[in-house]
């Protein structure tokens, strides 16, 4: 038996969601998702499956990823004595080759595997593919550690352009072959900003940019560059939110209309960004309006 | 301040609604919509709305609709006396111009107008434009009542393939320039035909295919051919139903997967049947498997 | 037996269009056609005539269409009594009803209609379809009366290239779904611009723009703009003239090549206008080379 | 001054000529032009003059063309001798020289420039041109005389679909790069046949198919393959005709929709045929109608 | 200085390889690479640099990887004991995690990565992506591996479309999401048989198919399936040739021209084999003309 | 047997040819060839080989050719008497007809016969054709000899972006129809510079540009327009090598990246050019880098 009453309810959401998959249908968001982002299971899940119903309804989406404890597990288990410069990771080549394998064969393959069971079509690909993200050596002190020279997103929009999801892994590669390690918020930010994303999100597992960061309440809910640069004056946005903050004003710069900077925690909370006006995490963007 | 609880809800139905969009993607889906389910304002705005958020979804929606009461009231206005042979009202000149004045002037652009504050794209056509509804006289007594004797689909499909939606008037044309009156249930059985359409929802003002026709518990939820041929021999599909389940069985001879005599009374009948896997009305098919 | 003769001076005709249609051919060509020029049946077949044969040949037929007498026919025979304000039209609810089921239901189909005859392929639409038109209200004291903000022909275009004539009635529509009647000439002026058109025909009853409007003789076979500004300075444009040049004016403005005020009473014009050096009526063009 | 008059029969001749142009629009005709056809320099201007003006209005033309008089022109001016085996020409190395020269470097070029004189594009190919006619030797005894292997006639329809008209010299090559001059008629229901051609127009210097061939007025207008076989038979079709009407008969076969022996000495014959019931010379058809 | 001599002997050989690059200009060649083939690096840069070459003269080329040693080497990495079932290994959840991490992750992006650096473009896929390869579990008692139930190729298009060389890893996922080991011998068969290849090459470390596995002498340089299928029956074929040979014969089967068992070892054996008429090794076909 | 050592030499080759493939490919060379540079068939048949080589591997190759000793062959054949004023011939009616039966009907299809030969595809164009390269007289004292006013290379782009390489003869025509022989250098600067080829080959009989006229090892090697200014000013440039390098310098003015005067006289010349870092002849260029 049919239950009318769950039944309008039902269609009277999908009918409230009509304005916002008309906003978005066709526009480029790239969502970047690692690190301790990562780590639920059943958070994974719904990130894919968010992901893959706004594919659906005709936003052109992309996946950046990084690795996050895979990596460290990886390493760990050919006993890998990890060794650290002034707390920055020194990444020889055997930590080369596990970051590798652990990002674009397991990592990689996991989020395509999860997104084509949500019944969208994925492909997985990695900076060393079409040398997409081409980079130098940042300090030879760290290895195997990149500095984004250049991006080429044309093989993205060829997958995407005949409807894949495009999973990337944030490796880069130099004329001479040499596979790097690339930070994946700033890939992030050069891709989104050379496909000229409508959004990017970050997604963390920390509230979004706060005013006091013990303090959770206290989240900035939207931001523009003049008063990020502020909050840096002030020493608000500080330690490891500095590079963060920095990703997001670069994305920015590159031609990215909004960046949000989006707790991970939160389930569906790239839906519930879509949804809402007021979304789980912090807006960047250029200027406010007066 | 954002009620999670609620955000997770809304997510929750709208990634339910995944399959069965995947399901209909790219597919075409008619709707023949007139008569008396045209009757309340706020049904024809779901209906509407229903329309377009499929549009939007990515399903190839097209809409055909007759005139109902804005016709007879349309007569009257004119004081046109009406005149009937066996039951059958003739369609003299001033009738048929009155009926192409309604149809393709007033509830055709009333219906694009609504469909385009929704947000989607609608074109108002008639089966004159570009004559895709050929037609001749169906009885010299009765005037300017057609029989279709071929429809052209590709005026639907330009518009179609270049994101419209095509709301149409069911009227045709002969050779010589006469224009017919045409019921819309045939017309609605011919273009599904001819565009392949995974569905065509008969809106109507009634349950479905009722056992006994007082008795809307009686509904017969799905139905095939052979079925309904003993249903016509057994006496039970009678009176008015006989023409519409002809229409039925007619579409489906021409190409289409299925035909559903729809209750248009229903809130959000439209997204309800597509969202579900027990809709309002009754679900014609060729052949239930065994 | 054939006719040798006759066969030869046709053949002699036919080649002497071609350097026209080489000229033509591809180019856009807007029509506007109503009021007091479309009141001949056999006049109203020969434009429609020589519009199919345009096509034809390869020029890009646009034709928009006002109403005229059929509005007040249609309002008078529902008994509704004219209201003026300083001479102008009040347009109420049932009055735009009305104009808008004449113009898109009656005279739109007609012209259809009449080109399918011809075997080409005509689409009607109105401005209300795809909201091709936008307009707001001119002054709350007129009622329904539109003012263009905004045209997008890109429907207009999407028909076209699929070897359609689009028919246009000149109805408006804003946000809130009101509909407006739109002058047609300052429709054709937006149309056409929008279009980049080789030329705008102004199909009207009178030789076109006189010296001395009681004299057919004083006909100004061609003027540029500085050439009417000064006519409207000398008071020779006046009346009901002066809004019509302004329409060819403005239609130059917004990128009109040729605007050409036509003798709609004799026969053939639009092809008199292709085939001759000295077409039937008055070409407006932006400067007279010197 | 206008001539009103003139321009009315102008406008009607021009109307008169809608239906044919509809019904030959993006058909391809095929027009095979040489021999004695070609003597007159005023007829030679106005077969040039037809065709573009058909590929003004849409038709699809092709043009072959053989070189008659000229090469024998050629010829005596090198002092050539002529050498016949049982009344055939033998063609040897210097005189296939002389051939091709005259046909791919005069005629053909000639031709272009004519057509190009009328304002429309015209492009000068060969058989040899991506060795669009294969040939192999017909009878040692006559040299480079060729007989058809196979038609490739892609490269036609490279330059026609780009809105050229080719213009083809029935020249042949094989595998070994040797040259071979072609029958104008077998290449001309060869390539007719390839392209599923509407129309073969052969022009001749007679008035087509005669019962007497000393009497014009026993013209026969119309005839299929079985009574072409019958006249065969009969003996009425003999000595220079049989070649031809087997032309006729096997473009036919090759898929030609109709072809017809054509009077080239009647002025704009082409035009005549196209516009007339009764064109200028003898319809070949695969069956009558019963 | 330019050596003169040289220089000739130069253009003398590219101009040689003229006839071979038209031949399979457009063609689909499969290159079936991994195992023992791929043990030296200096071989397997020579591979890279013959399907670069070809892939810059016009050969749609598609590369199939294994991993072999490095899958081993993987293993022992992370102390991983091996177990086998009647001689087969079994493949565990930690296993088969290890052979994607280095078939996906590492020997992929390597292959990619010299394809690169030789001047094509590359993209590293895996069965994975897109689901291209569906699979079920062979055996429970072996774990993941899989067995092909389908593969779909229209990502390798996709790709190969826009110029890219696909890089494939041949790893299979089920509906569940579950990852498979596949052989790669078989995904070759099945993937180059859906292309329509002209040409699956199989690398290996052998000379080719040897009537006495003992003596390289022996090598059968062209095999037909019934001559095969004798093979077999005089026990000729066996051990480990058993199954290579039925993937040649399945690859032909499903559409492949011919297969070539490749001796890898031989420098730059995939040019020799295009280059010369007797390859390095043997080739299959479907049957040896009389 | 296969001589290994041999393959592995030519695979080698071809190897080493991948840069230059890949610098090339998509880019377009336009040779112009003729006079007396054509004199030797092994030589022209070499030409013929390179540039069918060229195409295949992907370079976008046309071909502009003069015709040199063959005309005057032709004109003694006929035995017309030469005619100077000045030291220049007079070009007669009956001049241009044999220049043109010469060009367009023999040395063009000559080519175009050598070219197929070779498997790549080539079409025989002239400048008649679609009036591609327009001119005006010269002088009224030499008669036919044209000077060029315009050039529209859309023909060629049409029938090489069907994988053609155009073989065009160096003849032009007025708006009247008069043909005109146009110098092929000057043809080959305009249209190498209407197409922005990336290299024009100027096939010589010559080693290229010397600084002794009379002394081949003094040959310039490479040359910027400053350079080949001050040569001219210091007349170290003179005689018949004047024009030659002036239309160099035009070619680069128009648009053509660099212009080599090539010595025809050395087998596979263009090979050669584009193999080594130092070609046969002179390479002119913009301007050198500091």
């Amino acid at each position: 038996m049919i239950d009318f009453e769950d039944a309008a309810r039902r269609a009277e959401i999908l009918t409230q969601a009509m304005p916002y998959i008309r906003k978005y249908r066709d526009k480029i968001i790239v969502v970047k998702y690692g690190g301790n982002a990562m780590v639920s299971e059943e958070l994974k899940r719904q990130v894919m499956e968010d992901i893959a119903l706004l594919r659906m309804v005709g936003v052109r989406m992309v996946l950046l990823h990084g690795g996050g404890p895979e990596i460290n597990y990886g390493l760990q288990k050919i006993g890998k004595e990890p060794k650290f410069i002034n707390g920055l990771r020194v990444t020889d080549q055997e930590t080369i080759d596990i970051v590798q394998m652990v990002l674009a064969g397991k990592v990689n393959k996991s989020l395509v595997n999860l997104l084509q069971q949500h019944g969208v079509k994925a492909v997985g690909l990695s900076g060393i593919d079409a040398h997409m993200i081409r980079a130098v050596q940042k300090d030879p002190a760290l290895g195997y550690v990149g500095r984004i020279t250049d991006v080429d997103v044309s093989l993205i929009r060829t997958v995407m352009d005949d409807g894949y999801i495009p999973v990337i892994s944030t490796l880069g590669a130099d004329d001479e072959g040499n596979i790097y390690n690339i930070n994946a918020d700033t890939a992030a930010a050069y891709i989104a900003g050379a496909m000229g994303a409508e959004r990017l999100f970050m997604m963390t597992d920390i509230a979004g940019i706060l005013r006091d960061k013990d303090d959770p309440s206290s989240l900035i809910p939207c931001i523009d560059i003049d008063e990020a640069v502020q909050l840096f004056n002030d020493g608000i946005i500080s330690g490891g939110m500095i590079p963060k903050v920095e990703c997001c004003i670069d994305a920015i710069h590159r031609g990215v209309q909004r960046v949000i900077v989006m707790d991970g925690r939160v389930s569906h909370s790239i839906l519930l960004e879509i949804l809402t006006n007021e979304g789980a995490g912090t807006m960047v963007m250029e200027r406010k309006e007066a």
